[in-house]
């Protein structure tokens, strides 16, 4: 179940590091990865930059059709984000293999992950870093919130399959947005 | 006390999204803010991308500089992060004001913060995103650390001075590096 998220939030989600999933569709094949390589680059419209390395089946996909999801996972799908890393869209089909959901969005063709408890439908809106870094200017055009999960925990990858699961929440009186 | 990093592990420092102070030095004075919106962009040499506002007093310094140092706090500065963040550089000397201890840097002008864990002497290696996005890539030319902080829980901002800090860790067979 996915409620809407505006568009003005979606920075509190991606500006703490969370590793994402990133979905991709081409020729009527969804295909999807894991991502630790991104950062917000404007509040709103929400622009988010990314790395995708050509490396990965994704990248050719991206390049041409210019639309992608970014899902968020909690900790509880940390096995499957794994295997989504392990494995290549070359070779097999990912969500069928790993038993995900691909739920359809409402403005881009990649579809929504709904497994994870946010998802956030993107269009490159800049492209002239991709050839020297790999690195994707994204707009998020509709955010959605799965509101069943409550207080999602994120994990943050330091490398080699080491995760740091996100711990207490602390408050602090701050002017910073 | 700092000791070095080798530059092919920067990566799993940033990658998992901490909040990191950013120090720049212009005419002889040094100044500090907080940004979390950076992103590894090449693991070795490592480039890292990075946003740096031009309502922010640093901006001016980084783009003139070109030079910066990334410090990177655990939860114990939590607070100095916070008063970091909601004071400017126009109006206080930091470093003073906040009782932070400014070290020389080897290779950059701007200093390491002693009670970081970790610090990261950078050199602004492409301009051309600046302008539209204040976007700056940085290139680690050189990485310390402090040996004496074992383990430190790094934390990540989710707006308006919430911030979560690392919980436990997994590890899962990745092949992910």
């Amino acid at each position: 179940m996915m409620k809407e998220l505006p568009l003005s939030k979606i920075y509190q989600l991606l500006e703490p590091g969370p590793v994402v999933l990133l979905t991709t569709s081409r020729k009527a094949h969804a295909n999807i990865m894991t991502m630790s390589w991104h950062m917000m680059v404007e509040f709103e419209p929400p622009l988010v930059a990314c790395v995708v390395s050509r490396a990965n089946h994704s990248f050719a996909a991206l390049r041409a059709t210019g639309e992608c999801v970014i899902a968020i996972p909690a900790v509880k799908l940390a096995p499957k984000v794994v295997q989504v890393g392990n494995c290549s869209g070359r070779d097999v089909d990912k969500f069928a293999t790993l038993g995900l959901t691909a739920l359809p969005a409402e403005k881009v063709a990649p579809p929504l992950v709904a497994e994870c408890f946010a998802n956030l439908e993107c269009q490159v809106a800049d492209t002239r870093f991709v050839n020297r870094y790999n690195l994707f200017i994204l707009e998020v055009l509709k955010g959605w919130r799965d509101p069943t999960q409550k207080n999602p925990k994120t994990i943050h990858h330091h490398g080699y399959g080491k995760f740091v699961v996100d711990g207490e929440t602390i408050q602090l009186k701050s002017k910073m947005p």
